[in-house]
Order: C-alpha cells, then sequence, then structure tokens
C-alpha cells in the first residue's frame, strides 16, 4: 500500500513574545503579502515594519496568554486527521506546513523525504484560495521543489479550495447553531459572517477568486443552518482587518457592526469564516477589540462561534477530502495556483502567475498602492494593522 | 488513569541554513555554554560570535544536507516512546523541547497544559548529566516554573541520567557489536568511544559529574559488549570538541585517532557516546573530519557507530526508565540540577546551584577563561569551535 503524506499548509504564529518580531518579518518580506515595485526593497521593508511594530503586536499576544496557539492546534488536527485516515484504510501521516513560522514548509518536506512517503496530498487549511494565504503557500511548495530532486519527483495532489465541502459547510452550521440556540431570540439571531479582508484590487484586478468563494460558502452554510435550526436567520458579511486607504472588500467588519449596533441588534452571533483554527484574529481581535466595537455601539449580546479546531465532524470531512483527492485526478501545484483567465476590469493585461512581464506590471500597480497605505500608516500611527496588532 | 506527559530534553538544532545564524545566538546566550564575568556582556557577545561565524558553520550543515535531522529524529523518539508507553498501560503523551531551537520548551510547556496532562516525567535525552547540557535544560525549566502558576503546580518527577541503565548500555553494545563483526581482525578491533569534551574546570572546580558518569558508561558499554561478542576489545575514551587554549577533558579525539594511526591500526570503531542521536557532531565531524584525520594518520578501516536514534531496545529502555520514575519516589528540579557538596580543588568555595555569591565567584572565574579562550579563537580564526563547524 502507499504511503501518503498529507501537508497541511498554514500560516504559522509566533509561540513567544520574543518570535513575533522575527514572524512580522517573514510575513511582510513574502511578497504575496507586500507587493513592492522593487523586490530589493522587500527585505529592507520587512525589517522596518517588524522592528517598528513589534513592540505593539507583542501586546496583542500578551493579551492572549503569550503567543499564538496556532502551531499546537495543527499539529492536534494532523494528528486526529491521520488517525482518522488510518481508520479509513489510509496509510497516512500527516505533516503540518506553516508559511512564517516554525514548524516551516522546509521541515515538513524534510520529514516527509525521511519517512519514505510515496504521495503526498497537499491539503490547505484555508477553506477558500487566495493569492496570499494557499497561493503563497503553493509557491513556497513549488520553490521547494525545483531546488530538490527528490522532492521534485515525488508525485503530489493538491487541494485548491474546499469551501463548498459538505463536511466544512455541516460543521460550520453546526457549531453556529450551538451559538443560535444560546440567543435571547433565536429566530432573528443575526448571523455577522466576518472574513479576513484582502484589497479590492487583488480581486478585480489580479482575479484573485476569494471574494466569490466567500460569498458562496456563507450562502451554503446558512443554506445548512435553516435545515438545523428550522428557521432562516438574517445574515451579514464583512470584511475585516483593512489595511491604509486603500479600498479592500467591503463591508468593513467596524462599520457593519456599528450599524447592527445603531440598529440594537439584541443577538449577534459572530462567525470567523476564513480560519479553520483558533489565532489571534479571533481570540484578540474579534474577542476583545470587535466585541468592545460592537457592544459599545449598541448590541446587546455578541457571541462569536468557535473555531473548528479538532471538532470531529470538520476531521472527518478533511478525511473526506483526502480520500477523494487520491481517488481523482492529479491536481499539480501550478494548476492549483491557477488564477481565473477572465478577469473585470483590465481584461488584456490579464494577472498571470508566477513573475512574468504581465504580473509584473500588475506587482508594481498594486505595490504601490500598497506600499503608500503602509508608509502613512507607519507615519500615522493609525490604521486597521494596528488593530490586528500586526501594525 | 493519570495521564502523564513525557518531556523530552535536547539540544536542538537549525534545520534551514537561514536558521544557523539565530541558532548560534541562542547557544551562546545561554550562562552555561559560556559564562562571563559580566551577564551584560553575555548578548552582545552572542550575537557578535554568531553574526561573525555564521557562514562556517552554514558550510558545515550544508554539508550534512542544509540542516539538523535533530528536531525529526528526536520526534520519532517521541513518538516511538509514547506508543511503546501506551502498549504498556501508561497513558503517555510525548513533548519535544529544545534548548536553542525550534520546538522551544515553551512550546512543549503549553502544549502539557492544553492536553490537561496530570504529571510530567522530564527525560533528558543526554545519558548522562553534565552542567551545559541536562543543567542547563533542567535550569531552563526552572525559570518557566516560576513564571506560571499553572506549569508550577503541576507534579513533575526528573530523571536525572541514566548512563548506567540496562537498556541504554546493551542497546550501545549491539550497535557497537554490528562494527566490530564487521572489522577485518574482529577480536582486535579497537573501540573508541569520543564523547563531547567540557572544561576540565567544570568538573575539577565545578564538580560536574560528566567525565565520572562518561568513564563508568564506557566501562559498562565494554563490559557488555564482551557479553555480546566474545572476547574483549582494545579501547580508548577521547573527548571532542574542543574549544580555545584552556585545558578540557583528555585525552583529545584529534590526539588520540593521530596516536592511533601512527600505531597503525587496523580496525578502529568510533562510538559517539555523548548523543543518542545523529547531528552535526557524527554526520559532519567525525564522519567528515575525523574520519579524515584518522585515515590519513595510517587508521586502515574507519568505522563509525550509527547513533541510537529510534533502535527498538533503546527506546524501549527509555520506556523503563519512564516507568520506574513514575513507580518511585519524587525528584524535583532542584534534585535533578543538584551538584556533589565535594570538589576536588576548592572545598572552601564550592559550587552551589544557582545565582549566589559562591556561583558567582566561579562564574567569573570559569568566564574569564572561557572568555579569553573565546575571543583567542575568535582573532586566530583556529580552534575547536571551528573544527565542530560552530565558529
Amino acid at each position: 500500500m502507499a504511503r501518503v503524506g498529507i501537508l497541511l499548509l498554514n500560516l504559522g504564529g509566533p509561540e513567544r513574545i520574543q518570535d513575533v518580531g522575527p514572524f512580522l518579518y517573514n510575513l511582510f518580506a513574502d511578497p504575496e503579502i507586500i507587493r513592492l515595485p522593487n523586490p530589493i526593497l522587500q527585505k529592507p521593508l520587512a525589517w522596518l515594519i517588524s522592528t517598528l511594530r513589534s513592540s505593539k503586536s507583542q501586546e496583542a499576544y500578551r493579551s492572549i496568554g503569550g503567543g499564538s496557539p496556532l502551531r499546537r492546534i495543527t499539529e492536534q488536527q494532523a494528528r486526529e486527521l491521520q488517525s482518522l485516515l488510518r481508520q479509513r484504510g489510509v496509510d497516512a501521516t500527516s505533516y503540518v506546513a506553516m508559511r512564517y513560522w516554525h514548524p516551516f514548509t522546509e521541515s515538513a518536506v524534510a520529514d516527509i523525504k525521511a519517512d519514505g512517503i510515496d504521495e503526498v496530498v497537499v491539503l490547505p487549511l484555508y477553506p477558500h484560495f487566495s493569492i496570499s494565504t494557499s497561493g503563497s503557500s503553493f509557491r513556497e511548495l513549488q520553490r521547494l521543489r525545483q531546488m530538490d530532486e527528490r522532492f521534485e519527483a515525488l508525485p503530489l495532489r493538491c487541494i485548491r479550495s474546499w469551501y463548498d465541502h459538505p463536511g466544512y459547510v455541516r460543521s460550520m452550521a453546526e457549531l453556529i447553531a450551538e451559538q443560535v440556540r444560546a440567543s435571547d431570540d433565536v429566530e432573528h439571531a443575526h448571523i455577522f459572517f466576518s472574513a479576513h479582508g484582502v484589497p479590492k484590487s487583488y480581486v478585480e484586478e489580479a482575479g484573485d477568486p476569494y471574494q466569490q468563494e466567500i460569498e458562496a460558502c456563507a450562502a451554503l452554510i446558512m443554506a445548512e443552518l435553516e435545515t438545523i435550526v428550522g428557521h432562516s436567520n438574517p445574515h451579514t458579511l464583512a470584511y475585516q482587518s483593512r489595511v491604509g486607504p486603500v479600498e479592500w472588500l467591503k463591508p468593513y467588519t467596524e462599520e457593519a457592526l456599528e450599524e447592527l449596533g445603531r440598529a440594537k441588534t439584541q443577538d449577534l452571533v459572530v462567525v470567523p469564516i476564513s480560519f479553520v483554527s483558533e489565532h489571534i484574529e479571533t481570540l484578540e481581535e474579534i474577542d476583545i477589540e470587535y466585541r468592545e466595537l460592537a457592544t459599545e455601539s449598541g448590541v446587546v449580546n455578541f457571541r462569536r462561534v468557535r473555531a473548528l479546531d479538532t471538532y470531529p465532524p470538520f476531521i472527518s470531512g478533511l478525511a473526506d477530502l483526502v480520500v477523494a483527492s487520491l481517488e481523482g485526478p492529479e491536481v499539480n501545484l501550478d494548476q492549483a495556483a491557477e488564477l481565473p483567465t477572465t478577469v473585470k476590469l483590465y481584461p488584456q493585461e490579464k494577472w498571470e502567475w508566477g513573475w512574468n512581464n504581465s504580473s509584473e506590471v500588475w506587482n508594481g500597480r498594486l505595490a504601490m498602492i500598497g506600499f503608500s497605505a503602509f508608509l502613512l500608516e507607519l507615519i500615522s500611527g493609525h490604521g486597521p494593522l494596528h488593530a490586528v496588532g500586526l501594525l
């Protein structure tokens, strides 16, 4: 029987206060996170931002116990998934590959080679594809494959995104139902999906399918929730963590919360939809900052749906995804990272994956916007990155 | 049944070339590794050494595949030990706590708390106690316990050293026997124990029991080897990785190898005795540098005994140690870290554990010697730290 490696991709997070600065450096040194007109500026800028802002970010991590729980939770998910797959007859071993902190992708690849794995299933722990999350990790894997013949020779099946997978949708709906049932007015509890935002230009100009997948996902979850609770609840989808003056996906979480506050919403059920594990954006941004904003604005009961973590039906859904990937056609990294060929605004200069001419043009344009926004926030000391604790 | 956490302590090692510098920084920032007269100099010196020497050390790591295999092997040991303990009816979960690299002790402690562990067995993966290895990790744990009430409240049983444990001694003898049997002249194959050295002052002035435990260990292994192969082989014990002009434990590995070369030793069987896993000191220092030195000096066949890694009788021995620790009296960190009360040279100023007056005096004295040695090596560019790839 083939020995299957399950490579779980995630962001990573600093586990000790002194790791916050180096973690921020890694994050901002990624061209998928900040696109600069000249790549030579990437590292100095990453150094500058991470140095200037690490004490502020350390404060946020201190407020959630001194570090990110992401590695621990991801490793628990990896163990549970491995056990379940073995019970289902797959000779599976799980590996965790973080993008910006330990254990890095390199470690996972070294382990996979040492364990004599025959085939790898790449499973991003991001349900929705975005250039800046799964896309960045796929590119990292491409880079490592190019540098390593043995890794390059290993058959690899990618799962691009799974926002519409029944196991995931059902699990989300079940956890939301817990909070709906705890509400004072069950039928009118307002379901508030808060997705991590991206600049609008990523979606409209670069063709990032993220927004479309988030919207479809929220609709699927709402339909599933209705079958569970037996009635249709009102809902809102908003985007958190915006950076600088450039337009990001709308509505913004802050504004949407204020509006629901003004409407004296009795029961708000906040759903972190982009990530599947507790981390700084749920434990600090939503639980502390948005809770304060919402209740000050007039929301009476602010409830947050827990992240999926190792919720058994969720892990079971991940196992289904892996089995389907093994039985289906092989999807390689290029296919998994592909962007749609038609984009809304400038079809004549479509975004292409990689460092070709056309993407360079867009890298440059996006970079000028993003870079200005960053500088403005750095100088002014105000902006959404401060809110997330990243700046 | 009590949930038992097995906390495995080890050194850690850089897994990617870009991690070599930060790893060296952590190593040299540890006062158990370099003792300075003034602690305020510790971090600048660590920064200086790690910056100056990281490219040389990177070269050594490149020669063994681009990084240390220590995390991977230690995690494999942890998994095997956990499985075996569960088979024996102990509800055990293993955790890896590295001293100088990821996964750090903090991560292991966070995992232990999250998993609701009732009791912890601390098992250093160093068979012999030394101030600079197990001692440093015990102190790190003491520091973390003082900072964390929940961790401090957790019952903790320490295993101080286990160089004389039958499972370990037997495993070592079996792996040595493999190489003896592969020798041309089985009865005269020369067993060469190469232990990691420490400054002589650590042993003679500070009372580090390391040398005594190494010597007793080598004797036990030789006796066991005789029962396996049926004859008594000649053997030598030497110490590798010396730093600077100050005297370390003798004989030095380099000199002992040259002497055996001059004696035209036909079959040399080199035994790395201090560590239980493959790492830079076995894969690079012994396999590349000492092999070259020995064969150039006249040794005909140079064979190196593989590290124990996940050798099943070794893992079984570790499981015995854990079970005995759970059944025996509780040994706390202070007891595990204790040094003998009588020391050879200056009994009136005996070394005491911690930062009390008497140890300060010794810290200062040792530091002046160690620091001068370092500076000399830094300036001259020659010395044993270069040989190990650390400088």
